[in-house]
């Protein structure tokens, strides 16, 4: 009897210390990396007020639904999106099995290294390349393409994996919006089977909440059974007007909170802003030439400028990488 | 001091009747709805492999992916597909403002209750009844239209709303998968938006996990706010080599059971059973003409002739409803 009674005493004494730890968890900053500002303490007020049953403003978890841009807002996109660095390598390697690509541009101009004539055609270059470099495979193949490319190749600029230039505080809003119920979406303008090999182990994002453009994919039954097939053929561009389109085409709601970075997502947040209740719109603007870069109104990657002048005018939560955040990438901290 | 040990036994009381209570929970039947036999037998050993870390069959819960067909395979599609009575029912309303229909097929049809007629025009014609009323309005009117019309409309059999010809056996099995770490997906041929106003209240699946048949979309600007508009062509054909296609640009990942009732899912059974891993293809088999309908080989509404003959050769599971399934409907129960 005695010892049945040491047994109680013992497991009152587990209930206590794993509430006070629960309580300890709690209290700790879930954004570590942020510096305390209006920024900050404008994401941690829209987070409270939605989960909150007893706030006006509470929303059910099943629609806390956030959505983020990927090229600039969740990692860097200098000195041109990280996608194009992938076709580059690409073109070098399939170039044997192309001998006239020496002569037809836009391939000479990546042969050459010549980035000035590369960018003077123009998107319409830009998707010669891609069609040239993304079609022609399974997807599964495609897949490991992706894969080894990310394994090997380096930025230039931090000479390091690609996958390394992503940013720490946008992974602890990542896991703090979860944390509270949140489901995190990538809407992105970037190839959405570029993204899906790598984002679930690099931001939690399973493949199945990533949105992006596409190309058509073919179903085909081989020798070997089905595969699906990439076809040089554009399927669906998930950028600006793209975007909200997107949205509703893959989730079907509206989301609650945005997050981007250049004229590209601007539809987004205003299809964001304009549902009911309390909403969180956010621009990261890349102010920090030193740890990263500092653009914004008249740069041609991630232009920033109407998007600007809107979330100044609709009062909408402005990013100051600068003084915001502590740290850029999780290996600088 | 005796006051709290009466505390304590108290708890420890409570600790044990919740410790049985689970017991039972665990023991009871997840599928009380399908009778014993082959079938049930393999749904809950493949369920059992796939989660049971110390098999060799093991699946990690985010890679769990089930795909459902909606029409035939969650609920009733006799005697035609209920987006077609919707469709029907839509053109009487809209009548008014087109009088040109009176002498226009396939409207006229459809206003002289002509079945034989409307069917005569084949795909073709119930693509122009779809645009004709399914376009030309904002994603949250079309919303609206449609949750009205399920409020109200009556199927002819049943004298029920169409949202009450769910199949109890299948609810079931939806439940027993997400608690076993699933996740549930509907890959129909059916209008993407014109199940996403009911599902997850009838199904738990919520919108995003959504995949349909779609038409293209709008993002537009207007004096109070942004929209999207509905536009009257064809975005995406989700139905026989479509389904793996759908299922790639959304899930982007290979589901590891799929679930069909006709020839418009063998493509999506193939696509599932090709990969790596234990794997289940599950047919229904409309067999009860008493209780819901019986039809297969030459059926115009959900035919399965190439897939029966695929799924006795492959060993795929088939449901013979009349037999595996001791209620239909819920409200039969």
């Amino acid at each position: 009897m005695k010892k049945y009674h040491t047994y109680l005493w013992l497991l009152s004494f587990i209930l206590i210390i794993y509430s006070c730890k629960e309580q300890v968890t709690n209290n700790s900053d879930p954004l570590p990396s942020w510096n305390e500002g209006v920024t900050k303490q404008s994401i941690i007020e829209f987070v409270s007020d939605v989960t909150d049953e007893s706030n006006p403003n509470y929303v059910p978890s099943d629609e806390r639904i956030a959505t983020f841009d990927n090229d600039g807002t969740l990692w860097s996109e200098k000195p041109f999106y990280f996608q194009l660095f992938f076709a580059i390598d690409r073109v070098k390697d399939l170039a044997p099995e192309y001998p006239e690509w020496k002569t037809t541009q836009p391939f000479k101009a990546v042969l050459e290294k010549d980035m000035e004539t590369l960018f003077s055609f123009g998107e319409h270059g830009l998707l010669e390349l891609v069609m040239a470099t993304h079609a022609g495979m399974t997807t599964d193949e495609f897949e490991q393409i992706v894969r080894d490319w990310l394994a090997t190749a380096k930025h230039p600029r931090f000479k390091r994996p690609f996958t390394d230039l992503v940013y720490q505080p946008m992974l602890e809003l990542l896991s703090y919006l979860r944390s509270n119920g949140f489901k995190t979406f990538i809407v992105s303008g970037g190839g959405i089977e570029f993204m899906r090999p790598w984002v679930e182990k690099v931001y939690g994002i399973p493949p199945e909440q990533v949105i992006g453009s596409s190309i058509k994919v073919k179903f085909e039954m081989t020798d070997t059974g089905p595969v699906l097939s990439r076809l040089p053929e554009l399927d669906f561009i998930d950028d600006k007007e793209g975007k909200p389109v997107g949205i509703h085409k893959f989730i079907g709601r509206r989301p609650i909170a945005a997050f981007g970075n250049s004229d590209g997502d601007l539809q987004m947040l205003q299809w964001t802003a304009a549902g009911n209740g309390k909403r969180l719109m956010v621009y990261i603007h890349h102010t920090d030439a030193e740890r990263e870069w500092a653009y914004d109104r008249k740069s041609s990657v991630g232009r920033l400028d109407k998007g600007l002048d809107e979330a100044i005018e609709q009062g909408w939560t402005v990013v100051d990488m600068k003084n915001d955040w502590k740290v850029i990438y999780p290996w600088t901290e």
